[in-house]
């Protein structure tokens, strides 16, 4: 099964607001509705993005439309992902954009396999695993970044348990990781985002493995939460990974020019269709948050584990 | 408004699980309804469960019901908040069980006022605070412990902006320490648990003050992801206080040989009414976690604001 797939001159994308409960598809005919998709979190996951947008781009090629006019309002979808811009410009440039967005495509599912093969050496036979938010096969084309490399440890024989922080607001870890591990019938549990410090502190968890959406000097940009699991992780010198391909690298700026999302508060107001404070309650909703160097043990490319920028 | 009354020989509570959206009163005639009504959280809060424990012990007496018995079983009914031990070994201490019952309630409306007068010291004009679940009236008689000391400076014409952690599983911060705020007017946005670290990042938050389940050697027991939020706010700098009652201190113990109680995995599964993650998903649910003294500012008590154990 794969995130996303192109048939038919179509972009076809697994709908991930409604997972786990139904496994629907959106098809995509036009670079307009990617950029719907991306927005309104149809397709997610920082390199599933970026393979979307290179998708949108053919899209617009095979309708006409100007590609430099195409490209500005994709990367306007969302602001933080890297992927998403270095996609788009990597099909600009490219002589064919559906021959460009296929081999983004085919990339995506060998990188992931060679960030697994990296990973899993930093994995033991027994591990609990902590990951945040979902840097798995439906943040990818498939196989996963984070839970790329716990499915390379699982492939080789390895013993692991694995703890999904819930992810609020959009519940990605709870709908997304939970199921992907379910799947694979990886043994896994589901806490809430701020239990993780506590399982630390009693010896529960031996290492953390999350995606990211950006690495850039100084630190990385994921799903918010991921600073405070990986500040609760130095407390007590657990490992902390990062897993990301270089297509989410970006070497001209610091991590703390990124541009930070924040999203609509009915985000937080609602969970699914179930409000969760009064009505008319002003929230404040960033997407993502920085981890910076210092609490990162490395991160996991596929070209091999390395230090952080 | 207060939290609980004794009315007519009966301990009315508001019920708590159905707040914001519906104000509505349970009434409990006798012990083993007050037990229900602790384990089923339609009463919260170390210091209203200490008043309710209380009041159960009262209603046993005037059942008829031996005291050491009732004793026990109210004990039972949630381990980690010190206040019902406490509040429980005083009424079983005295001469008239509903006379000390009705005493501990005074009390805790005059002790909820002097934290507040003296933890106002520490509240700035203009400040941003952090708070974390509910220690506010609805955790107490009425007023509040940390929320308690926000009316406080309030109330002296400081300007002050709240902003509460949602505190999954149970939603405490979203569904009642809001609505408190609000019904004070005062200015208030809800935020996800693990956003908070992200604000502190950004300067967005000046102090955090919380309540607490128990304090004693070494730290504080409060609900899970307080630690998370002060070892963010340690990291900035930003001042850490909880308030809470000296019946909320244990001289006894350690803080980390406090029993940290695991519930319902319900609570994790569903929002409400809405699943959040696959049918059949297993789940780790610790309902607090420990915050150690080298995390904390200060103790916001009735008789003045004082250095961790």
């Amino acid at each position: 099964m794969k995130t996303l797939e192109w048939e038919n001159n179509k972009l076809k994308l697994i709908d991930q607001r409604k997972l786990p409960d139904e496994l629907e598809y959106v098809y995509c005919s036009n670079y307009q509705e990617v950029i719907a998709a991306i927005k309104n979190m149809t397709v997610r996951g920082a390199p599933a993005i970026g393979v979307s947008a290179a998708f949108g781009m053919a899209l617009a090629d095979i309708g006409g439309v100007d590609l430099n006019k195409a490209a500005d309002e994709i990367k306007a979808a969302r602001p933080t992902a890297k992927n998403l811009f270095w996609a788009v410009d990597r099909v600009l440039d490219s002589e064919n954009p559906l021959h460009e967005s296929l081999k983004i495509y085919d990339e995506d599912m060998k990188i992931n396999r060679a960030i697994g093969k990296y990973g899993r050496e930093i994995i033991d036979d027994g591990d609990t695993i902590l990951t945040h938010c979902n840097a798995g096969a439906l943040a990818c084309v498939d196989y996963g970044t984070a839970l790329g490399v716990i499915r390379a440890a699982n492939d080789e024989g390895k013993n692991i348990n694995v703890i999904c922080d819930e992810t609020r607001p959009r519940g990605q870890g709870a709908r997304l990781s939970v199921w992907e591990m379910q799947q694979e019938n990886i043994p896994v549990k589901l806490i809430c985002d701020v239990a993780s410090g506590y399982l630390m502190s009693q010896g529960m968890i031996d290492k953390v493995v999350i995606g990211a959406d950006r690495v850039a000097k100084g630190g990385i940009v994921n799903k918010i939460g991921s600073f405070m699991v990986a500040l609760a992780a130095k407390r007590f010198d657990i490992p902390f990974y990062v897993a990301a391909p270089y297509s989410t690298f970006d070497m001209d700026i610091n991590i703390n020019d990124t541009v930070i999302e924040e999203r609509d508060p009915d985000e937080v107001i609602h969970y699914g269709s179930c409000r969760i404070c009064p009505k008319g309650t002003e929230v404040i909703n960033p997407a993502f948050d920085i981890v910076p160097n210092d609490l990162i043990t490395g991160i996991i490319t596929e070209k091999g584990i390395i230090d952080p920028l």
